[in-house]
């Protein structure tokens, strides 16, 4: 029989409670004890899942406790990602780091020697279809990458006060296409332009902006475009291709399941998922499931660690100076 | 805190797994007992899901068990299915009632009186899309339904000793589509016409045919057509569209998630699902809850019953009869 | 410099007038005659396209003539196809070759010993994506034919005067499908079972349908569907699969071109053609090149012929044979 | 009976053969006269079509000559333009008017006063589906645009000695979809950045790049992206989308007619179109048609003209230098 991942999780919102789920449900894992500043949430989420609630220096200075999921606040990131591999935790960090790259560079350097397995959540990796784009890519089906175009369009605004918080639509939103292009393309950025807007919360315009086209210049010569926006009327579209110099792979925007209706002049089909959550859910355990792999010994590719974390960060700071400075601007290193 | 219903799974074979792990993850239920003939199987399915294993008579006769699901062999059914409606159970049974419409007859008169919620395995009810085409037709959008076109193309030839015991492919395999059919036109089938040969496995044509064509005329007026077949080179095939006065819905071919790939003269996208279980799996959840909020007094729509069931299989027995006899047949009323 | 097949057209209403526009635009074609029991129609039309009006008559008589084209009412085309290869000139004759099999049996039987080029107007084989189909069909991609799907919608009810002369759906509508299937797999129909009704047009009840199913059995195995509708709500519908042993070729619904709208739940496609003759337009043409090509001596293939004719024409009458008598009938051999 | 316009063809070359066969079927035209500096290629163009071979004297000085089309080498456009509308004729002149924006918009300032009817050839805009997307934008459908995706990409590389000549990849290529987007929008490119790279040709790295990303600013607020390649390995992929408030239109890629293959765990369509002129083959028709229709006097929305040739080229120039100086560039005024 099998030994379970015993797992702390640090952090009940939404995005905790989804995680939460995930652990419970996961055979080779059992989620032990739930941490939360809201003790009551944390008590609550813990009864659902067969838990118990308890602090983070139980869940850090406890034998019970093999691994750590840090899903709380961003601010707490850093330092509870560093306490946890110094007490020899494993740790599956939402992202960012840091909303600072310096300080998130400074923890991942102090936390590097120590080997313990880190992920850092970009569970995006695990969607389906950019999976099998990848494999495709890799076994060299369309030759060498030229052109990339990537679109990511969330559907419904986020409250101002989100917003606030966030670092901006940069930091916050693109950094997960940042993060897919390096991982998909296995190269990096060196240089990125930036154009935004804030055409659909004008309010947002003294600190941010909701609508923004980039592009950007890869290390072995590709040229890369990606677009974002906080709303779209026609639901959640995420969407890459990859044109290589034999053909051109895409993961398309995905339409949920439904009838098809044919009528008068037209053909209208089921539209896309209603809001990002419904689109990525999944992604989040296959992570999980890849990290939990990855813990037991087993080689797994493409699991996001905290490098591929600094590396993103540090395209999503060159791409928000290209927006305020209106220039190229290039990449730094790591 | 809500009740849960007890549940005991008679059948522990491959069904009876798939409605286990329902069962154990349905948060309105509780899998209290698994039966089975293979006892080992029964306690090692019990153990998976946290139930205990037991005899038929125990699931029979505790006041433990609120439901009992039938997941036995198919010459089981109908005796199981009167001693469960009659021990006062709610039943959920695997079609079909019994292979013999005269013996399902039987069992409909004797245990329609009692007043307990029964629902028949037509889990394809379930499925989204033909849900989804089902409400827009209901609620007009497409006028009076004049034409159906159906398809129920398994990917794979099932072993020989399957078709023996099936029935053959009209009341195993078609069965699911007289349903629907009825289901999604809310009308009654007529007539029915059907050609059918051994075209994959030519060695069954004493018994059964692998592929056939199928026409049929509706009380109100509409005509049908169907296909069946037992293997495909393209994955499962499963698709219907209605055609009314005022335009079609139609619910498609259904690929799965992956990537596009623009090569050549060509655009290859992810086929279609790889077998009709990986397809239809979610329907068994679907229906299971369907049925569970029907047990607590909720008004479901399209919950298939004992009366469907019979329905389903006489159109069954004339298409069958059809098959055999090379001419249109009547089918018979209930 | 290559030498113009000079042609006389009889009959000049709307599909003498496509043909009057296709003769006059092919560079090896010089439209010399056009022939109209209303003379002023023949002399607008001639006029049109740079040709003189004549009596048919001159055409069968002139040596300046090489080839006639029969557009006129269906009643005439037997006399005018045998009167025209009895002069020695190559026939494009639309179809059929007369309403009743049998005196279209007893002309082709006449003139068959006489060679000349002869063509039935069985244009729809020269729909781009039913040629391609057939390509790869023949090309063994798909190996051996088991089961062939066919849709033949048209979108606009016709007047009821056409559909009093018309001879029924079978022998105006289905008909171009009998041909489609027989040339697509290279295999005759032996048994059709047919079941219709008049849904869109109640008042034509006592003499035909507008909507009808079908299933047929073909002589090396395979088995086929055929539905026919006279009106639509959604445009012109036209489609064929081919399911094989080892995959299935689909001439699949086409839209025509247009904007993509992307709102709300849902993504709106263009729809289909508006109507069969913007659907099937450009085959007249790729079928009169065929035919001149033919006649000048290079090898075409599928150039559809008296025999093929005979044989749409003999599945026809089997089918409004079952029509009628509730029954399945065996097509006559020719 | 209509009055014909009387066009001389000035170039009958590759395009020049294009208008001279629209010019030869379009029914309210004649092709009189066909100019060339190679005499006797004029003699055959003209003679295959009807017409007759001259100088572009007689063309400009002759009255039987109402409107001139220009279609010789680029470096000639802006000489012919300026003598043709001083002539008094009708102009229908081949894009760009000069390479050089300074002498593109000397001979705009000069001729601008003398009122003939003159269009520039932004074909593009003809395309049936871009014409329906910029339609149902013009109607409000989706609200205000806010995000444009545009790409351009072609499927085989030109002769390098066309590249010498072509201006490069921003006045040659990109300027069609800068002409598109001003006209999509009706909005202005007020700043553009451009990244590119001769990934498909490194031998013209010295003077131009074959692939190109771009991203642009409009007056009205909204951003838009395009991208560029001189060869794709699957086709000619031509797509515009317009994401607005209240939803998106888009242009899709293009298939051809074609039969769809099911296949193991794939769905093969066709392709896109082989090459640029066979997706945009029509809309020089449509275009020329437009012209015709104006010099009629007819209102005719959306034809592109003097104005519209230097908006085009003053993008491309900026891009030019974006390129170039690796940095974002205003786009000057006209």
């Amino acid at each position: 029989m099998q030994t379970l991942q015993r797992f702390a999780l640090i952090g009940s919102g939404f995005i905790g409670q989804v995680h939460a789920a995930n652990l419970a449900s996961h055979p080779g894992v059992e989620l032990a004890l739930v941490c939360d500043i809201d003790h009551a949430r944390a008590e609550t989420v813990a009864q659902r899942f067969g838990a118990v609630a308890g602090s983070v220096q139980q869940a850090l200075n406890s034998d019970a406790i093999d691994a750590v999921l840090i899903a709380s606040a961003t601010p707490t990131h850093a330092d509870l990602l560093e306490q946890a591999v110094r007490a020899g935790k494993a740790v599956y960090c939402e992202k960012p780091i840091d909303l600072s790259l310096q300080r998130a560079r400074d923890v991942v350097e102090k936390i590097s020697p120590i080997k313990v397995p880190v992920t850092v959540g970009f569970n995006r990796r695990f969607d389906l279809s950019h999976q099998q784009l990848k494999a495709q890519f890799k076994q060299g089906v369309i030759g060498k990458a030229e052109l990339i175009q990537m679109a990511c369009r969330a559907s419904e605004l986020p409250p101002i006060s989100y917003l606030h918080a966030s670092g901006g639509q940069m930091r916050d939103q693109a950094i997960h296409f940042f993060d897919l292009l390096r991982w998909l393309t296995e190269d990096e950025v060196v240089t990125v332009g930036a154009l935004g807007a804030a055409l659909a919360m004008p309010e947002i315009r003294e600190f941010d902006v909701d609508t923004s086209v980039l592009i950007m210049r890869m290390q072995q010569g590709a040229l890369a475009q990606l677009d974002n926006t906080r709303r779209t009327a026609y639901g959640y579209d995420e969407r890459i291709s990859v044109m290589g110099s034999a053909g051109m792979l895409a993961s398309e925007s995905q339409s949920t399941r439904g009838a098809t209706l044919y009528q008068g002049n037209g053909i209208t089909q089921p539209g896309l998922y209603a809001d990002w959550f419904s689109r990525v859910q999944t992604t989040y355990y296959s992570h999980l499931d890849a990290f939990v792999r990855h813990i037991k010994g087993e080689q797994v590719d493409g699991l996001p660690g905290l490098i591929d974390g600094l590396r993103a960060q540090a395209i999503a700071e060159a791409a928000q100076l290209s927006l305020v400075r209106g220039e190229f601007v290039a990449v730094e290193g790591i």
